[in-house]
C-alpha cells in the first residue's frame, strides 16, 4: 500500500540523543520532525521559515526577546520567521514535534556543533 | 508579545459541529486545522496538496483504494496528493488535527454541501 501511519510513542522510542531532530513525515515542502531536548539551546532565528513546536512530553519554555511562553503537553506555539527564540526544557527532558519547512536548519542563521545539516529519518 | 500558544483541548472545546475545520495556526503556506468528525466523508483527493491527519481523540479509519488504515490517538498518517481517500470516524466522534497547505479544499476536487471555502479560525 505504501502509506504507513506513525505512532508518536513508537517514534520517540527510536530516539536516544538530544537536539537531533528526526524526520517523521513530509507534507509537500514541510517536514514533521521529532526531537528530544534537554537543557537550553541558544538564541537563533530563521530567515524565512516559520516553526511550530508541539509538546508531547515534559514542559517547554520558549524564550523570546520580550518574554517567555511556557508550554505543557498538548500545547503548541508557532514562532514566525525572523523571531529570535531560545527553546529550553523545563523538565529533565522534553519531547517535541516540530513542523517546519524541510529547508529549516535547526540552528537557524548560526552554525555550530549543534547544527544538523541532514536530519535522519525515523525507521 | 503577539505570540500565543494553543492548547489542543481548549481549541476543540470551541468546536461543536462536524466536518467544519477551524484554523489553529499558520506555518508559512501551511495551516494547522482542528476538526471534529462523525460518520464517514466521501471519496476525494487533492491535486497538489499532501494532507496530514493526526488523531487527538477517538479512532479514525482512512479508506484508501487498496485497503484501510486505522488510527488511534497519537497516531498520524500523511495522505499524499493525488491519493483518493475517505476518512471515517470509528467512534461516535473523532477529533483530528489536520496539517495541509492553506489552499486545501476539504472536499478536494469535489464540491458539495460539505465544502468549506474559507475555514473559520479558532478564537
Amino acid at each position: 500500500m505504501g502509506l504507513r501511519k506513525v505512532n508518536v510513542a513508537e517514534g520517540f522510542s527510536q530516539i536516544s540523543d538530544y537536539w537531533d531532530p528526526r524526520v517523521a513525515g513530509d507534507i509537500n515542502d514541510m517536514q514533521v520532525r521529532f526531537v528530544k531536548i534537554s537543557g537550553a539551546f541558544h538564541w537563533h532565528h530563521h530567515e524565512t521559515e516559520d516553526e511550530l513546536f508541539f509538546v508531547v512530553q515534559g514542559r517547554l519554555r520558549m524564550h523570546l526577546r520580550d518574554g517567555v511562553i511556557d508550554l505543557e503537553p498538548n500545547e503548541f506555539l508557532v514562532v514566525p520567521h525572523g523571531t529570535e527564540h531560545l527553546p529550553e526544557a523545563l523538565t529533565e527532558e522534553c519531547h517535541l514535534i516540530l513542523l517546519e519547512p524541510g529547508t529549516t536548519l535547526n540552528t537557524g542563521t548560526v552554525e555550530n556543533e549543534r547544527t544538523v545539516r541532514m536530519p535522519g529519518r525515523l525507521a
